[in-house]
């Protein structure tokens, strides 16, 4: 079989662990040099691979490899740009073959949630229907845990240590001030629709009584009433109530809480907020002295308190991605299927795109106790292994973390000038 | 010489390292059991001493203190209650001997700020003008990185740290962002009055076009023009703008930009929420798209990502607070002088309460950088040792720090109740 070159992009917000998939996905390629030639990165992510400004990762050593593989954020740069479909934009398919034939490019990995899926489902089909030799993959990452088949997503198990031990360690904060001064505590967290990451705050309470004592997930209707009642009871029982909320909370009516009145370029909402919202109830209604966090991006680029587990996955669903691709897959995900809970075991497998792609997976229901204000054994017993494991990254001498910054070599551009 | 009943408290806003200056002082406290008999912690700082909450630290194991020294928060409970002076307020003074001397408490070690300075040189006046037999040693502890005389304040170096590490880590993923969404990223971190923890934001710049572009000091007023610029420059030449801002920066006219309208119970106003007023001005005069944190009590408990060197000088301060009480001191502080630079050298001093009771160190105005926007190279030599080192609490199989909550073994009171 000949010798093609691949191309890697990453798609959507990042995570902590994306570059560690990045890593994996080059190191496996340079595994097989008589398969593939280059690994070329898109900067920017799908907009770069329209645009063809295309990074060669050939200059990045071993070294930078490692570094890559601890280093949050999206080294390449990432993009929320979602193809449509292939009838109603001929052009941008076109112009992607074009690079692809440009560069030789015969192996396409695609870094990113449902709408990456989406995106990679519909390159992949373009290429058959066109007759283009190109293995089309795309590799899970997203925080938000809301991929349909795979156990889990990379990058959500840090996002929810993150939490975890944030809860817990401001919990402790706020128990050593109550007795006289704040008695509230509200941090939030991420999830637009689904409470993956407030639930993950749920890890730090392992008895009754612990923080957080109050969890406000996006599927429970706020109901304020009930809310302030279970803050005063917290307060009254144990001097003190720690809340974690999440972005996506909506009342009754289905409005969030907290609306910033902007949308991203995938014509999402953008939220942020609604801690000092909700903060504001407790002063208003309770009178307690309150403080409040909203962690925003802090929590999903929290590479120094990544979990162990997530960083295994992130680099298994690279390597697999490689493999498949090796062996003619196209139009799939490698995902995490998870065979025992205790002691935690995983393998990783394919499957077809159709099966992901625009689809969204809900917290089950059984994983939100019969209050709506914390979480179930159930999702305790789902969750745990996920932040389990610490992989701390490198520091230096100024007491900082070792992150890789690489000046990139970018290919020469051999198409004409394009743009979406 | 007579043994003697030390008593332990911990006053005003909590630290990451707290704890370790506590479980330093029981160490070494338990280290001369030929002059101090059992060490008693008040519950809730002075309220608790006042009020005979007296915890017996003897029911604490190695282990248990072991765990304690990386414990954030305060274990023993603490409060923001400042003693009035002797003529105005004999009475809780006089109520203070009382429960001294049901005790047979002749050292009396009080772990805060300036405020607490304050206390416990009254307390150590009182004691000399009442003729009490008592050791009265304050014990230096405060994120605000602002008592007179040492050099830095234990707690600072970690929260300088966490600032560092989260500026650097959240700039990595909106510079992944930036080409076709989020431009600029807003951190809001804590300092009323002064800009110690924003500057340490400014650790993770290293060269030209580093983020933080912007840091926003409580020492300089807010120039919205100024600032726009600044914000627009940086995204022109590095793709996005990366913020820090203190939650005490003002505008020209002295006012808060962000002020929750209430005030704690030293007569401080309470704030929060300058993130988002600077977010809403970029949005309105630059049009680009934000995302903003707030990081509150997580910058000040996060003693995941404490630094080891802030965790010695907290262990070292408790260790000679207990020495120098032992040597006959009263009413002084142990303070830590810096020795060099670089390498970075240090011992610690005893000081008198004199020099730092309600006093406040500023920021020398030669650690703030001409533009008023970044710090100096003066500011990163002094910044720089303090969040140097990584000191990691031992984590559980639950993917989560052992942190030590313990159950506490009250003693019994021998006096009447008594309230401030």
């Amino acid at each position: 079989m000949a010798k093609r070159n691949a191309l890697y992009a990453q798609s959507g917000g990042v995570t902590p662990v994306i570059n560690a998939t990045a890593a994996a996905v080059i190191e496996a390629a340079r595994a097989h040099p008589d398969r593939i030639g280059s690994v070329y990165a898109a900067r920017d992510g799908i907009l770069g691979a329209l645009e063809e400004r295309l990074i060669d990762t050939s200059s990045l050593s071993a070294d930078d490899l490692a570094a890559l593989s601890h280093t949050p954020g999206g080294v390449f740069g990432s993009c929320r740009y979602k193809l449509k479909g292939l009838d109603d934009n001929r052009r941008e398919y076109e112009r992607l073959v074009e690079v692809l034939k440009a560069h030789d490019i015969g192996y396409f990995f695609y870094n990113g949630g449902n709408d990456s899926a989406d995106t990679a489902l519909k390159i992949s089909e373009m290429a058959r229907k066109l007759d283009v030799p190109l293995q089309c993959i795309a590799v899970p990452k997203t925080i938000d845990n809301d991929l349909a088949v795979t156990d889990n997503c990379p990058g959500f198990g840090s996002v929810a240590k993150y939490v975890a031990v944030s809860i817990l360690e401001a919990s402790l904060d706020v128990m050593s001030m109550a007795s006289s001064s704040t008695k509230v505590f509200i941090l939030e967290v991420m999830g637009r629709h689904a409470g993956w990451i407030a639930a993950a705050g749920g890890l730090a309470c392992r008895a009754a009584g612990d923080p957080p004592q109050v969890i406000l997930f996006p599927e429970v209707p706020f109901d304020e009433k009930a809310f302030c009642s279970r803050v005063r009871e917290s307060v009254e029982t144990n001097g003190y109530c720690s809340v974690v909320v999440s972005e996506g909370l909506r009342n009754a009516a289905g409005e969030f809480l907290a609306d910033a009145g902007t949308t991203d370029a995938f014509g999402h909402k953008q939220l942020g907020g609604v801690a000092p919202v909700v903060a504001e109830l407790v002063r208003r209604e309770l009178g307690y002295k309150y403080h409040w966090a909203v962690s925003d991006y802090l929590q999903r680029s929290a590479r120094h308190v990544a979990s162990a587990t997530d960083v295994e996955h992130a680099g298994a669903v690279g390597r697999m991605a490689v493999a498949l691709a090796l062996n003619g897959g196209s139009g799939v995900m490698p995902v995490i299927r998870r065979t025992a809970d205790d002691p935690y075991a995983w393998t990783i497998e394919s499957a077809p795109l159709e099966e992901i792609a625009n689809k969204e997976k809900k917290m089950p229901e059984d994983f939100i106790s019969e209050d709506g204000f914390g979480i179930t054994p159930a999702c305790r017993r789902y969750l745990e292994p996920l932040i389990r494991g610490e992989d701390y990254p490198p520091y230096g001498d100024d007491g900082l973390p070792r992150y890789l910054r690489p000046n990139f070599v970018y290919l020469d551009r051999k198409l004409p000038d394009f743009s979406v």
